[in-house]
């Protein structure tokens, strides 16, 4: 499973340390950057290592939104009142069941000091709202919608939209981890790139420093402080998602391709217990604003959520429940809607004067679009839709000529030039337990000793759902509680 | 998490030894004692230590169902071909997605001679068939399908009934242990009763002891050869089931309340690989003559599967799918067609001329069973069911009175009591990643020396999926393997 042993090197066996600090951090994504800028905010000396040749990692690829709420500077200016107890009412249903609480009310509680660090460190949040479920606003708005209107959470939680995207042309991730580049690089955290982590060294049961590979060598490093593993999920090691998701297996992977799972390993080889590790988002391969407008139907032409969820639980539900064998189902008012940059170059796959061709068409059972559109048009000419409870503003009877879109054909979002993600893209969020200060506990529920996480290594807020923004949230919302405490 | 550190104990802690023996077998179920039985066969001198007062574990509570084929007498007897490529097949869709093919491969070529073993050792099978889907049959006969003739199976492995089941009145588990219990009482092996393993002992990386307490006292093993824990599931460990598989939580568990995790802790805290820790058995309380021969719907009056599966995939799919807010519909016919004593008392919670008006008697959306049903008479008329395919032995449209059964409600077996298990009876199928011959593997994937494992703290067969009887099936295979390797 992993090209060499990942069990943890004794302190005795070290031949020599090439470079002693107060605290490692391993993985320069969002996660690690912000550990480290805490940690040498603190006052430590730090080395930030980097197995590939720059810093960003899967954070840099991602669209850069943020889960921030309980009344940030840009709720306010979008005329949006929030508090933290409705933020964690709407993140514990949304992330659950059986989320962590204490972590959850943390993040929630400094949520606001949180974003209000962000913008310090220089990250852009544009003061407007995206007004529409999308995975990426066309726009440079920096407000999104995660569903926070949409059945149950309205019930559970007053709504107010939480969906904090860094302003940029595109997808904001690269533009987050550009401004954290920049911090790190005026701080005085030494970066260390092109080395990986292969091993934790450990005095008794005290985790004292890592050893890396650097091209050729193999490199010491001693930690007066406490190591943290930053090193991201392990969606790009297939062995460990059949053994843990197996769900996922085959599926495309949403990460810089460096998620191979080897720091939960080290940990684990350390005696780190491990949460939810069949747990995983699901990007799935479909314009949201479309499948809002329409409905998004499975093999059998059947309804299965409300379409405007945030459009992951879509995707959860579809792969989990349906195997990815779904379609949006829509008209042409529906297809016309959605502005022209978000439709990602979607075009209908099928298109037919009447339900029962279209049905044909796709290799549906006789009936199955007539009864199930039937049923929504039925009562959508009330705005009612008693089925899945979507939003009234979305619902009205669609009608011929009907369209529908094969998701397993695959979108191509701008920013992933010709490659078309097949069904979805994943990224596993499971990962190493840890408590609220980012101590990586083991199976008796004890920190191990100067060991650290946070990211995507670790299972962080989540449970078994998602919420966009909840990784480069929690990622560096942890991280800098990480980093101070293997400072401290 | 645990009452007391799940951490090994060294070597050089050791006070002094209380026993000494060749193998030490931890949880007298089925796995335990085929594991003792087969050490002690192979000249091995073996204690087989058991927490409660007496022996018999989770195995004795269960249905006695053993999934074996590939031609055993009883299936000849019957008049069935099988061969062990169709087990395998069979198995691998329906245990999946990406089962352990070694352990599959194997536990199917090798099925006939694992059935004359149990045979030899007196576990008595009755060559007749029930031939409807059933949790257990109400006669006593010894073979039955496992949805193997359901699509998608029919169409994937050449169908054959292989669901073996422990000739009993009511629940065969408890016959089942009477016989190997029987067997460990003959033989050379040392019963030990009373005495919980806490700890294991390690000398380096190798186990070579546990720890127990007996009453007040706490005894010490040392095991020449090597220590095999058969210590069941972690169900009842409720802060387990959240951090692995939060879809369990707040379910009943099947098990004989022992099922606590801590023999899968202590293998992980000296190194041990897990897998597909969130996967379960869903026993629905459903009687699944009544199912078939109706139909089971979600919230919305829609059918999920076909109900001639092994009914512990409607469960899964029940569960993980609709949050077991489901419903058997069914009509005057179906209901009278089950006999008396397979309804385990079970009677519709709404009965209605009309399904306009069942709908409303259950609180469904307006029209949701009326679409629903009229797609399925309407394709019924014609014997087909090109939703969901079930067999057409199964299929007829369903005529007023119509009735409805809650699911959350519960049933209560005859060998349950009083108990009335809500919604479904769970148990976890994840645990210790072990290789054909029951070693426990590390992170790794390297044998744990001296360790070793079978039944349910293993992953077993299992990936995500659950047939009934590769429980027991596997346990006693897999468990006869890990003491022949222990002794040797």
């Amino acid at each position: 499973m992993f090209s060499s042993s990942v069990r943890p090197l004794a302190l005795d066996q070290v031949p020599a340390f090439d470079h002693e600090v107060d605290v490692i951090v391993v993985g320069f994504g969002c996660a690690g950057a912000s550990a480290a800028l805490e940690a040498d905010a603190a006052g430590a000396s730090v080395a930030l290592l980097e197995k590939y040749s720059g810093g960003g990692g899967s954070s840099a690829l991602s669209g850069g939104e943020m889960y921030l709420g309980g009344g940030t500077a840009i709720q306010q200016a979008c005329g949006f009142d929030d508090t933290p107890e409705d933020m964690q009412k709407f993140l514990s249903a949304a992330l659950g069941p059986d989320t962590d609480q204490d972590k959850v009310s943390l993040y929630c509680r400094d949520s606001v000091e949180h974003f209000d660090w962000l913008v310090a460190q220089g990250v852009p949040f544009k003061p407007s709202l995206w007004d529409s479920p999308t995975w990426v606003p066309p726009t440079d708005d920096g407000l999104m919608w995660m569903g926070e209107r949409a059945h149950p959470f309205a019930g559970i939680a007053k709504p107010a939209p939480r969906g904090h995207r860094v302003t940029a042309d595109g997808f904001g991730g690269k533009v987050l981890m550009e401004v954290l580049g920049a911090r790190v690089a005026e701080s005085g955290v030494d970066v260390h790139t092109d080395t990986g982590v292969t091993q934790l060294i450990l005095d008794g049961d005290r985790v004292v420093g890592v050893v890396a590979r650097r091209f050729n060598d193999t490199v010491y490093y001693r930690a007066r402080g406490g190591v943290v593993l930053t090193t991201g999920g392990f969606g790009d090691n297939a062995e460990m998602v059949a053994q843990h998701a197996p769900q996922l297996v085959g599926l495309g992977i949403n990460s810089d391709g460096g998620d191979d799972g080897r720091g939960i390993a080290l940990a684990q080889a350390a005696g780190a217990a491990v949460r939810h590790m069949s747990a995983g988002q699901v990007g799935i391969s479909l314009i949201p604003g479309m499948a809002v407008r329409g409905m998004v139907v499975d093999a059998n032409g059947r309804r299965f959520i409300n379409e405007d969820v945030y459009p992951g639980l879509i995707g959860q539900a579809a792969l989990f429940k349906h195997g990815l064998h779904v379609w949006v189902i829509l008209d042409e008012q529906a297809y016309e809607e959605v502005p022209e940059a978000e439709r990602w170059g979607v075009q209908p796959h099928f298109v037919a004067e009447t339900l029962a061709e279209l049905e044909q068409e796709i290799g549906m059972p006789d009936g199955a679009l007539q009864s199930t559109v039937g049923e929504y048009n039925r009562h959508a000419e009330q705005g009612d839709d008693p089925y899945f409870h979507k939003e009234a503003r979305w619902v009205r009877p669609l009608t011929s000529p009907f369209a529908a879109i094969d998701v397993r054909r695959g979108i191509a979002p701008p920013e992933y030039g010709d490659s078309k993600p097949g069904g979805a893209e994943v990224f596993t969020t499971g990962g190493l337990r840890t408590n609220v200060d980012g101590a990586v506990l083991d199976l008796d529920d004890e920190p191990i000793p100067g060991l650290y996480a946070a990211g995507r290594a670790t299972s962080g807020l989540h449970s078994w759902g998602y919420i966009s923004g909840t990784s480069l949230g929690d990622g560096t919302f942890f991280g800098r509680r990480a980093g101070i405490a293997a400072a401290g």
